[in-house]
């Protein structure tokens, strides 16, 4: 997978993660692992990136907002998104975007 | 400046700049540094979260396209953008999205 996603041309979702980690590594390396694997074979993903120094920001993007929808709701997901908000994150926030427009080289 | 940034009720808007760097560290530390500052201080500006490892990540928040626009018109910033591209990094992608909905904790 390549480290900057290779995203069609907007308009498409973008779903910004950004959290700060508690001490408790307890299982998370391997879960964010599953996680990744996870949501590349769901419907409508588009690519994900993934980068953590004091903060970790993971941007997934997605075909349209159903797609994060069935992610969000997906079993084992509900599993990690629990352990993350009682076990590896003292913070977080999830903000949901349409992308409108990119450039780049 | 909190390292989750602290942005309002959406809608409100992202700017998601993923980039690879070169090995050319001349002058990328500090004009990082400064760009952030000059962004605060920009009218609409609502926040900005950045992490770096293999990618480096970078969201800023804006109130609207116009700002962004103005922020990307900068005469300081069109000159570290020139830099950028020519010097810093070797594959970047910016992403302009309207966040719709956002959650945490």
């Amino acid at each position: 997978m390549s480290l900057i996603a290779k995203t069609p041309k907007p308009p498409y979702y973008a779903v910004i993660f950004t959290s700060q980690r508690t001490e408790d590594d307890h299982g998370y390396g391997p879960m964010a692992a599953r996680m990744v694997e996870l949501a590349a074979k769901q419907p409508g993903f588009l690519g994900i990136e993934s980068a953590r120094e004091d903060v970790g920001i993971t941007v997934s993007y997605w075909s349209d907002l159903e797609a994060i929808k069935q992610w969000k709701a997906n079993a084992e997901h509900q599993v990690a998104q629990k352990l993350g908000r009682e076990q590896w994150y003292s913070s977080f926030k999830t903000r949901i975007s349409k992308v409108e427009r990119d450039y780049g080289i």
